[in-house]
């Protein structure tokens, strides 16, 4: 359990390119409830279970429970809807900070976003030049909402 | 992961009645949807998080997970909702199978449920004296309607 501080920005991709690998996910929602997302996730090898509380600010309750493979991929199949959101994730060191920046694909294709988790919801941020507008507000960059409203279906 | 193939009926209370501690089972609802259930559950000591598809006669998908009773515990305060379900369960060996008795407690204070796990959706199953009606199918029995509905409501 712990509350997850997080701030999310959009990537500007004529200053941002990837290195290395990434590691694909796949993930999808057994719960996209305002007040409640339970979210089942393949990351590489790796699956996982995780609850979200609503957010507040840029603080949300979040529970993350890993899971066998077998059972996210049933999961996926049989139990999540109505879409499933694909996406690459890069890590990249800036200052002190791990940002993951994830380079969505499927409907969502032309959409990179970077996240990065605070320590306190006023901590001050060392932003990288390739971050551009804040996002950390603006609900339509849930991935529970990009399932339901995907990037490429804005006006 | 598992298919749960479950039968469950009415206990007649005058022919059924506790023997041992039981355990004390709270449990809340993160998705009472139909399509998928997810369920947090205080057992005793423990706790479980739990994803339930639809059922199909008495067939259903079932994932149980593990998870730490303090997590459990602000799941149930702060994600569940609306209501939490309180039950005793005792378990009681009949022939070659294990029966689990619900005492409700609270707005289903008075409902007795005894349930039980089939290998196959066509077992032949013997009954003990202490059950009543078959309730297998009757949505209004799912733990998940009765903290919706509680039995006290019902006309």
């Amino acid at each position: 359990m712990g509350l997850e501080i997080e701030r999310k920005f959009l990537v500007d991709p004529s200053l941002w390119s990837p290195q290395g690998e990434g590691t694909l996910f796949r993930q999808g929602y057994l719960s996209s409830a305002e007040a409640c997302v339970v979210r089942v996730r393949l990351a590489g090898d790796e699956a996982f279970l995780t609850v979200k509380g609503a957010t507040s600010g840029v603080t949300r309750l979040e529970f993350e429970y890993r899971i066998p493979r077998e059972d996210a991929m049933v999961l996926l199949d049989m139990l999540c809807g109505p879409a499933i959101i694909e996406k690459t994730r890069y890590r990249r060191r800036f200052g002190e900070k791990l940002w993951e920046i994830d380079v969505f694909h499927g409907e969502n294709d032309g959409l990179i976003v970077a996240e990065v988790e605070l320590l306190a919801e006023d901590e001050v941020l060392e932003l990288p030049e390739w971050v551009a507008q804040e996002v950390s507000d603006d609900p339509r960059y849930f991935n529970s909402n990009l399932m339901r409203c995907p990037f490429n279906s804005w006006a």
